[in-house]
């Protein structure tokens, strides 16, 4: 039998879902996705993803694949997955059909996340569930400052979940850029080969907390020294963090 | 009896909401503002704003102004009426103390509008409510040379509502800005005096369609002149719009 592989890259609001991989307490993006993918194939199939989000985290560029025992035209794959997915809110923006050495998480070379804070003394009409909201004003320059301490190849063991099933804590930070826009959004862009478990969230927890001086810059390069998850500063709620993209 | 006036700014997804009036068949913003600042001060007041905006339609920074016999810091106006908002997605972003000569209609000097397409193949996830989604690809520069064409002082009964209560059709357009961003998001920034109602909607609406080449450039240059709202194009929906500012 002939096997297809297709590749898709996929947007979703994450609020109302258990995370990307499914299980038995609630909805899953991968559950709606392969149950899409039956409608229209009558196969079951596992798609696997680049990146395994968790409940409230968003994606504007999740990239999965999947196998089927028949040949689609890609944009016949996505318009039949993007109908039976509806009125979810969960999109396939892109499809393409690839070869069977590809595999959305083990072929990665490079993730991009984005964690988005709103920072101003009001609460969130527009973003609420998509930004955290953070009243007090943060000091921007600071937050530049201590990321740059974690950029490059370190033991993060100070920024990693307990539960995180990592071989080894040790990553390397492509680069972490921090931009704030006029309407009081700072965007937190981060680059790696791959990332330990809520270690985007933690990273960006500790950086609020230098933003609103609770931490000082030096205080960054003590905690990733001491390896110890209670050093670190709280993880940054999930309904901020956004999958961008994935690059092979 | 002493009276004094405040100013606010308003944030809010108008998605499910009957628009910012008070009307007989839903629940209107101005009521909701109306109920929460009862619920702090006890006071019944009208407030007025700076544009009445569609059911549908959101708001950056809508303004609106209203009176109450007691004096209140601007910050626990702000503060009491947000908690009394939640969890409605209406907030107050500033507010302030104002003298009694300024009024949130009358007293504004220039209007700002924000219309929003998504211009790409895949439906949306993120953006549903937020955005018009276009699938056809746009031709931008097209739209841009439109655009040009409407700035400036013109007789403007093509774009506007049958049931628009202005005294005057002409009005003039200080400047519609058309960018894009690579996430093929198009916005087009408005801003004048004052609007004719559904003045935005339908230049974005017949924009929209000269994007897509079903009219051309000199199409709506004929449109202007005809002064006949059947000639024009379509009234783009309520979702994409957003009341972005005033200037007193």
């Amino acid at each position: 039998m002939t096997i297809f592989r297709y590749k898709i890259v996929i947007e979703y609001d994450g609020s109302d879902f258990v995370g990307w991989q499914r299980q038995h307490n609630g909805i899953s993006i991968q559950q709606l996705i392969e149950e899409a993918i039956y409608k229209f194939s009558g196969q079951e199939v596992e798609v696997f993803a680049s990146g395994r989000t968790d409940a409230g985290v968003h994606a504007k560029g999740q990239v999965g694949h999947f196998d089927l025992s028949k040949s689609y035209p890609p944009q016949t794959i996505m318009g039949a997955i993007n109908f039976h997915l509806r009125p979810h809110p969960i999109v396939i923006i892109d499809a393409q059909t690839t070869s069977l050495e590809f595999h959305a998480r083990f072929s990665a070379q490079k993730r991009y996340y984005r964690y988005v804070i709103a920072n101003r003394p009001a609460p969130l009409a527009l973003d609420v569930k998509r930004a955290w909201h953070v009243f007090k004003p943060l000091n921007f320059i600071k937050m530049q400052e201590a990321a740059r301490l974690l950029e490059g190849t370190h033991d993060f063991t100070s920024f990693r979940a307990s539960q995180c099933q990592a071989k080894s804590p040790i990553k390397t930070l492509d680069y972490i850029n921090i931009t704030k826009t006029e309407e009081h959004m700072i965007f937190i862009d981060l680059a790696a080969k791959s990332f330990l478990h809520h270690m985007v969230r933690n990273i960006a927890g500790t950086l609020k907390m230098v933003g609103e001086e609770a931490l000082n810059v030096e205080d960054v390069a003590r905690i990733l020294e001491a390896k110890n998850r209670s050093e670190a500063g709280i993880t940054a709620p999930a309904h901020g963090l956004y999958f961008m993209a994935t690059d092979y």
